[in-house]
């Protein structure tokens, strides 16, 4: 394929640009990159104006239900109408230099629109409905109804159960879905489309609703090319029954395609060129490996930020209990992609410092003119290992792998009246290097082998942390060799979308970034972890899988006695 | 008997008075009292220099091991040198109108002492020896001791052991003078006498030594007039069969019996008058049942500061599991005085208070006016029962009752990203609550009746909390009608030391206060409370009684971990 006819760009090979824009928890990101070699250019933030909706309703100010998280579609818009110009800008290229442009956002995101894209929030008679709102990936509020999934599907056997671990989860399309048919059902009947907000950007940038293979198949149970079927979902709910046919299903797309171009409205937004390749819409995990050169069977791919995602390939389809899912091509063509993940890790620190941490110390970082987490991280890496006699469950945000339950919350034992803020940030610490741990030793029993880990993601830059992952799981950890990595793997895939490269794999070998075994166990210290872990999957057993359901019924208790 | 032949006191019968000394964990208090009708004049309150010694040892600096907690025996002195005559100055008084003094003190607080009750930790040779020093009764380093002793007795059926719920404590008196003899031998051999600070104080005020009948009995093992046989010592640990004769037995002295008179020393310490009566030595909690005109049969006294005490007398002798100790004549002469406790309370709350608050809420505490338990207090009581969706375990100084284990720990389970720190302060004021519950079922099952909770004690002030107190245990809620309990107590025996009245009784009649059922159990909230007792039950059991032993090898690892 000649990239120039194509894309009819004037500009020698080596002045091509694509703009990576990854949409995460609470901003979107835009990187300008240099196609021939992968260079980031320049790049810009841009946080969303209601951030994430979890306490009151916009405008309403109505109070929302606890486990509920939502956001507003506008501010997604917002990142194309700032962040892309100011890129390009900080970039000091032509905006007319630029090919193409891919994006990946959190998921599973979902909104209820329109046939035409317009998401019901932002329909005068709906915009006081808490349901007609985007779903953010940790709104937790549905785990009845994906627990009646699970259920029926064990129940009825349906074949595309162990693809996901033998558990849907309540953070995906289904149960997201079947909270809104059940809980206001006039917002249900009102929406044509259940999209994912990965796809529905992209129908913004190109003026087509194209759905993305990833999403399709992680999130929205799309497997060997159909989903559920009408008898399996008449028998949750009559009234779900065309749920597939009638709001879901829709042609696909897969990763590294053009799902359009720049229309002239986006092109206004962004300041690009119209009519540039616009890539398939993709999530911020997936679409790291490439960015991170991690696209070959055994490497793991851990994004660890406000939560940790696990993608990895492999040459080998195993039922893995717990993980999130695996798609064929899920993450390049031709392997089988495995996804797992932990619902809460930095978002746990990020609690701790803000709700946890005395003034004492949040003065003396001010001192120091340091974080808050590298001073209460200076402090916990002064201990030897055990010192604080803590373990702790992360589970504040639920957990998605291996047991796909978001009623289970945290746990902390051992406390005492010497215990620390330092002692417990560890114990938080070294609770989600043994989630981490357990995710691995469950592909690891399966047949599915992990040889490294590669880290990506803004927790990588505490390196306190990364050599206790290390220690924790055995393993050489590998890091990606960006700051930036999803947006840059978006990137990545809009060259392969502009057809700069014949595939997602060759793009990646040329403009992927990885520093391979920057951190090496220590023996000592893995076997006195290994003391730790014993201690963390007893807790981890006894709470998550039935010896006391404490949490289950915690959660009920609240919710009764919030109940108005 | 006549008051003023015994006494010599010129003064008219209703101008005499008399002192309590309460000995607390970190300050001593002293209070004058009007002997005629318990009217409190004056009182003083001084800091112990060293507080609690429980990271370095004083002079060397010597790091200590976790669980350690010393104090230094010359901060008692200081008391006596300090609040009294203060306290007699704010009364207003001539000190020639005090009759008598008295004290208790915490318990079981311990020292090594020279035939002459110098303590050893004063000898320049041992000063630099952390064995030398007092052992507060929040010392728990002597668990493994504690579990040898009743792990030997259950197996040689001492008939004693039932009398103590079926568990010797870590911090009485034989764990912690077998930690001595088997870790530092060289202090073992130069003691020859194992104090409780309680007979250490009155030994300095009278000059004799008298071993009180309440921490004999209950920490010392003392039962129908003998104390543990040779054999059994030998079986321990063949140096420690001639404990008990060596270094414990000693004449008993009876609550409220007069010890001695004050000393020319003392009284030039104090200001009073030398000759006047010393009462026997007691302990705070005890002490604090007539103080509260609480002597009657199933009149629980909670004494709730830092710690919990619970004292009731029964005219019923019965086997209560994990009690602290039953003692004929304990409490007052002739009833059966049981004793319960929970390590930590007041405690809990003040380190949760100390490490676990951000800086906005202890600055809008300060801009208020207001203490940051007062702040917590009030935003925690806002919710309703099961709101925070939490449960915790109040071990974070051990478990006294009714499991016996000081090395159970702290435990939260619960905690999600929208948890607050009010969340959690509810959840430790509520698991306090529920500590107490199950000590008072304990209590009922066994066939030992409680049929009212009479508080005392620092907490009091919280009537959040004492509300919480009812709900939860459906208990009515007396409190005491005197700040100042402990000290009121000791003023009592003093009254009663001094020949001014014929028994303790006689004396709490006249001299008592009580406020009667301040607190009422609501309905609703106790039946919401219901629910979340029971999950602290499956935890208190699961944790406490073999399910998972985590919390005991905690501390194993983390001894491992911080040993040399």
């Amino acid at each position: 394929m000649n990239a120039n006819n194509t894309l009819g760009v004037d500009a020698p090979v080596d002045d091509r640009y694509t703009i990576g824009v990854d949409y995460g928890t609470l901003s979107g990101r835009a990187v300008v990159v240099r196609v021939s070699d992968g260079a980031e250019m320049g790049s810009a933030v841009h946080e969303y104006r209601h951030a994430v909706v979890d306490r009151t309703l916009p405008g309403t100010g109505e109070k929302l239900p606890p486990d509920w998280a939502l956001q507003v579609p506008s501010d997604y818009v917002d990142v194309l109408k700032t962040a892309v110009p100011q890129a390009v800008a900080a970039a000091g290229i032509d905006p007319g230099q630029v090919v193409g442009i891919g994006t990946d956002f959190t998921a599973c995101t979902v909104l209820p629109a329109r046939a035409d894209g317009t998401p019901l929030c932002e329909l005068p008679e709906y915009a006081d409905r808490k349901h007609a709102y985007v779903k953010l990936w940790k709104h937790h509020a549905a785990q009845p109804h994906a627990d009646r999934i699970n259920k029926v599907a064990a129940e009825r056997g349906e074949r595309w159960l162990p693809r996901y671990g033998g558990l849907i989860s309540s953070e995906w399309e289904f149960a997201k879905a079947l909270q809104v048919l059940e809980e206001d059902p006039e917002i249900y009947q009102a929406m044509d489309r259940w999209l994912e907000a990965a796809d529905w950007i992209v129908w913004q940038l190109c003026g087509t609703y194209v759905r993305n293979a990833c999403t399709a198949g992680y999130k929205g149970i799309l497997q060997d090319g159909s989903y559920p079927s009408q008898e399996y979902l008449r028998a949750l709910n009559p009234d779900f029954a065309g749920f597939v046919a009638e709001k879901l299903e829709h042609p696909i797309g897969q990763l590294g395609e053009r799902a359009g171009v720049l229309t002239a409205q986006a092109a206004g937004w962004t300041g690009l060129r119209e009519g540039i390749a616009v890539a398939v819409g993709n999530v911020d995990a997936h679409v790291t490996a490439p960015a991170a050169k991690a696209v070959e069977p055994g490497q793991m791919v851990a994004i660890m930020g406000t939560s940790t995602c696990h993608v990895m390939n492999s040459d080998v389809l195993k039922d893995v209990p717990g993980m999130c899912g695996v798609v064929d091509g899920g993450i390049v063509a031709g392997l089988w992609g495995y996804e797992a993940g932990q619902s809460g890790v930095g978002d746990i620190f990020a609690w701790f410092a803000d709700t946890s941490v005395p003034s004492e110390y949040t003065a003396e970082a001010k001192r120091r003119g340091i974080s808050i987490h590298d001073y209460l991280t200076e402090l916990a890496a002064r201990q030897r290992v055990g010192e604080h006699g803590l373990i702790a469950l992360d589970w504040h945000s639920g957990n998605r792998s291996v047991l796909v339950n978001h009623e289970l919350s945290g746990v902390v034992v051992g406390q005492t009246l010497g215990t620390r803020p330092e002692d417990t940030y560890r114990a938080l610490l070294e609770s989600t290097a043994f989630g981490t741990r357990t995710i691995i030793e469950t592909f690891q029993t399966s047949g599915v082998p992990v040889t490294e880990l590669v880290v990506a993601g803004g927790l990588l830059k505490n390196q306190f942390l990364m050599q206790l992952y290390a220690d924790v799981t055995g393993l050489p950890l590998s890091t990606i060799g960006s700051d930036q990595g999803p947006a840059l793997g978006s990137a990545i895939h809009a060259a392969v979308a502009a057809g700069a490269y014949s595939d997602v794999r060759e793009a990646s070998a040329t403009m992927g970034k990885i520093e391979r075994g920057v951190y090496v166990p220590d023996p000592s210290r893995s076997k006195a972890y290994d003391a730790l872990f014993a201690e963390y999957m007893r807790l981890h057993d006894h709470f998550g899988r039935g010896g006391d359901d404490v949490m289950r019924r915690l959660r009920e208790i609240r919710r009764q006695a919030v109940a108005p």
